[in-house]
């Protein structure tokens, strides 16, 4: 970021082209904090390149919201506001991205996105210990405040709940928002995978506002599709990957088993900062993160798919969701195979997840055709074809120290369900 | 990583298929510690997207040195220890890759080649305190030895001494090596830089061996200056960035001012780890890794590039290239402006860099042309122009906190030598 | 094309690699001619970049074929055969591709895949007057005898019935064909349309021969998603395109005009020299190849989609579906407004595009998960939606100069369906 | 060219926007003409990819002109003369590009800038006989008069010759012209040679105006460096190649041999109308039009380059430059091996493109470093090495029919230097 041409050089977008206060913006520590965040979590021990940030990301979305602010012919408050908001929607993140959002939700009933709107109003900090007194740059909320830009709208954009003007928060919430639209295009290009090609600039073309909501002409239907699919494709191959499921669920099982936890101060943390916080708090929590440092996973012992289990073992699992439950019943099976303690976990993919991603089910976008509005069903059986296409492809896993896989596999579905 | 199929996803190279033995050795701590230490240091303050790290580019290496050997048809001995010390070439490396290369040079005489022939002889180890007893992988020299590869051969590859085979030692050690040709690409692809495109397939076809000597084909020749061009561009561009450069210098500035400086810890660690060890020695060091972490850099105060000074300022210029004296005209302009040590920052890159980079010296490549063998020069003037391209930008930089900035832009000249 | 080394640049596959008979086969004049017939017809007119042609989609076609003979580890003679069969499967197309198809068939009840086996079986000539004294290149059939190819076996495999081995015939007629998967990714690069994007690195990963049947295996359902998705989207956008519709219908409409028809003779002739003839066969036909040649085209003066019309519409839509009473129906409407012959056309697309293009009826592949075969509905709605998705947009279009457009398009519903 | 969005799509630039009178020239059958004429002649036979047009190139050439008036600011009077310049700049090119401009420059002394420059000025037309009744768009030169856009000055800029705003030429005449830019990309895309990625993006931002001249920044240099090497490398791989120069020799031996030559009506054809033509005007034309179709080429029976030649024999190829002289010895030759009149072709390279092409010299961008203009060679020796780069291969070569190749080729160099 050469901050004199205020020119970035970005791998997805090229050239982004920062005006003043949005350069301060990035200079906030809000912001900055985000290059210490990988945007896909331990995604890179399955896909090496993917150690990209949600400080990338974060600029990419500005900038497609840029893009779309201008063939909106937005006002200059409007562009402002919305550009401001792309920037800013992910600054309450925790380390590793959506690894310790169940947790955060279960302890004190927050996501990001409350803790994004805090550090937006400026009612939270980010600093950690002895950080403040080095820091010469201002916060987000300064900046914002002495720029005169509305942050209670910022806020409303990021919610999606802007009370006039819905198509603000549709830029950012919606079946074709900035969010995804750049998280599709990046996640594929640094992990390689070839699915998640997207054409912006057809898209640009194509969008409309109608009765103060985001909508696409008729001849956009083919963009919209590709953009449902190539979520879909993403979901499958990457952010379901089994294995990268397997370290998280490793690394949210060492949060989990902190004596006396008191998590709230890790959601400032940094990647790097809460591994080295890890390694002090007890020796699992010490041998988990020296195992995915030098990617010594858990091995899969059981899974299952919907399509495996009849109706009384999906009963059972159903229990399983209660995550108190779900503990129990490890420590169970631990006993049974004298595994210690933390070594065998269960998964069970947030049953929202089963039928699809929530996000999947965002196909809310609406078609205007010589003047009416219609539905994107209307036009295509694709939409609906990947709302009811089911992620992922395990209803329960079971995983553990390779050392005792092949005890588990054996007896797994007996103990589960028998 | 997806074991089973022993198939990794490069967004380079695409599918890597990797054998029984190289699974393993992808598989061990050594190789694995790369994954967290970054292929160009402090470069994604620059470039958002430059977070890729040095296992990345050692699968990347592997990947072209197995195409290499197959195009030039060598036997399975020979594929073997060059695939294998392609994989392990950086496995020495410190955190931050060069970052604290000439530190480690300077006090302990020693260069990340020297660590990783120790680390393949088992000589040496990775593991920092209490990581060991979690650790179920093999390490390198373990696996080699079970494999019967030739450790020896391995290391005289990565040195490029190889005796008899000089084909050998040259695929890792020459103007088209596989190191190099990797990290062109991937630095381009990672940083978004549109100079690193390199048609790997056409080199392959015009790759021959030449009485024992890696040798081109006069139809290679246009392959040849494309790399060559590639490189240099890359230096200009990102290998030598100011901003980078900035805050390279200012992490090792923090290293340098650690009391009781025990450095020969630090190389066995990972980015991470060092700068949460940075934390807690000092004042100087908690504010410069906070300061990285948020971005808050040192500015450039003077510099000036070789056309413009004289005679006499060159001489104390190289006068400075003394680490120790630099160090003292570095305190001496401190108290001149009463700034706090560590503060003030003289940069004089190393002397071997000033004509061009060691590497740009390295146009050793011959060309067979109707079975006679020929130098690069004899067919293009290109080779010679790189050579003499001179990068970086300046020789010699002050840089300095913000807020000194000013008052050390005015003086610089005068004070160093007036 | 090189032929020294046999190696042939395509930017879509890189380097392709030739074996002496296929460079024969390459160089044979039925595989040459290719060379002067584009791929898509008159997309250039509206994709101005898409002036590829049969020959490098043949030679695309071979080069996957040669990858997937290769991944499921086939024996000599079926390599032979199947990328044989992918080199010359387009040899019997006629000038601009499918424009004169459907009067190939009205007229003699042969298409383009009967000529292809008559210049396989050394039956038929492709030869212009005067041509054949200059040419000393071998011809196809004479090749393969003399290589001891089977003829009959690549007849076999390009018309998807291979007896026993089906999975050979599936290879060019399948699902995940050669033909398709080659100008998907082509069309889209020379078109700069976005959405051709296939991976066919993981595509041959996950093809295995099951009990005689090409099969995928689980994880490929992702990529043959995509593919499907690919196809669909190339549908709508380009292949379907209603300016390049138009181009057609008129050049369609030169032929059908020509008084004393023998159009036998045009199969033969390449694009140039089909439009070298017309223009010597009348004024009308001089007029259109004119126009096509300076995009002078005709204009929509009228269309309709399915939902725009009640039954009683359809059902004379579906009269308009007969050739003969379609014309008479334009001279009709020609009458009426005083417009020259040949001066307004109706077009009906052909019923069997209506639900969807025959191709895209073809998800015929199979799954192979766990030993058991199963189709791909079993694991994705997405295949059934792709199916039921309705192109193109119109049932029923007329065009006519520009200067008649106004006064048909105010009549033209009353004169069809009044 | 979907006209009513005034959208193109091009594989190279995306979606390219025109503007009203644009959109017009585009339609004026000038410009559409330009989608007959192969941009690189008979590279297609090398390169199968290569089938792209003067079209595209000339659509390419107006959005870079475009983008390059946006960053500099240029006032709207310069914008319109630009980029029309840049769109008009090829429609004088005679059939296959360069192909015939030798012949056309030495029996009428004009070259496709001059027939460039009537056309614009309405003193020439482009029709065939009989096509001018059934074209309903308006010329060049009257959409320019009615739209009041300045002729002589779009002249001026095609011509290099703009007399106080010398920069308007520049966009069109330099090292960094539009013309080049675009067709190095676009000439790499499309034959599938990785040479020519250029980055626009960057290369935008480092041009300014000063003192009424076309000059780069100090930080562009590394950007002209790319240009230049990519232009290198294009001309000995792509516009130099030896296959792809054979059959243009063929072509104009073809028209040269014409009996009753009168060439000019040629100028005005398109590929396949010369094509058409020559194919009835003799014998010997018909034979080298069917062997191009089916690209049964002469073959190489002698060449050498200047190294391998002594000073006696580099006087003999410089007579050799007269064309009389060099028809007369081509005859001598046949008689000699007994072979018929026009199957023995003597290529003497023109002497300006022996030390380099005549563009390479062009590396007269200015730089600005610290408000004072310096050359590139101040700064990077790489331009003159461009320069000095011999290209082609070959000073001379001997091209026969196959059957004659060996018996020439023994004798070959006596008979041209003994």
């Amino acid at each position: 970021m050469d901050k004199s041409s205020k020119i970035v050089r970005d791998p997805i977008h090229g050239n982004i082209k920062l005006k003043d206060h949005i350069v301060k913006l990035l200079e906030s520590p809000e912001v900055q904090r985000l290059a210490n965040i990988k945007q896909l979590g331990f995604a890179h021990l399955v896909f090496p390149g993917a150690h990209h940030t949600r400080l990338e990301h974060s600029l990419g979305a500005y900038q497609i919201a840029s893009q779309i602010s201008k063939s909106l012919n937005l006002n200059e408050y409007q562009k402002d506001v919305v550009s401001c908001a792309a920037l800013l929607h992910d600054i309450g993140h925790g380390p590793f991205s959506h690894t310790l959002e169940s947790l955060l939700l279960e302890k004190f009933g927050v996501d990001h996105v409350d803790l994004t709107e805090e550090l937006i109003q400026g009612d939270y900090g980010i600093f950690e210990s002895g950080e403040k007194e080095f820091i010469q740059s201002q916060s987000v909320h300064k900046i914002l405040s002495n720029n005169d830009i509305d942050r209670e709208e910022i806020i409303n954009i990021i919610r999606g709940k802007t009370s006039n003007m819905l198509y603000l928060g549709q830029i950012l919430n919606s079946t074709i928002d900035v969010d995804q639209l750049d998280y599709l295009i990046r996640d594929a290009y640094y992990t390689g995978v070839a699915y998640g090609m997207i054409d912006i600039e057809r898209l640009l073309q194509t969008l409309v506002i109608h009765e103060d909501t985001l909508t696409i002409k008729r001849k956009g239907v083919g963009v919209v599709e590709n953009i449902l699919m190539a979520r879909g494709l993403m979901y499958s191959s990457v952010y379901f990957h089994k294995t990268a499921r397997i370290a998280e669920l490793m690394f949210s099982k060492a949060i989990e088993l902190i004596p006396d936890l008191e998590p709230f101060e890790f959601f400032r943390m940094t990647d790097a900062e809460i591994v080295s916080s890890l390694k002090k708090m007890g020796v699992f929590q010490h041998e988990i993160v020296t195992r995915l440092k030098y990617r010594i996973l858990f091995k899969q012992a059981y899974s299952a798919s919907i399509s495996d289990l009849d109706e009384q073992a999906l009963d059972k699992i159903r229990d399983l969701e209660n995550a108190a439950y779900r503990r129990q019943k490890e420590q169970e099976l631990e006993e049974t195979f004298n595994i210690p303690h933390g070594h065998l976990i269960i998964d069970i993919p947030r049953p929202e997840l089963l039928v699809s991603e929530p996000r999947l089910h965002k196909t809310d976008i609406f078609v205007v055709d010589r003047d009416e509005v219609k539905t994107l069903d209307d036009f295509t059986p694709i939409a609906e074809a990947i709302r009811s296409r089911i992620t992922p492809d395990w209803i329960v896993m079971i995983i553990t120290d390779e050392k005792y896989r092949d005890a588990v596999s054996k007896k797994a579905e007996t103990l589960l369900f028998g």
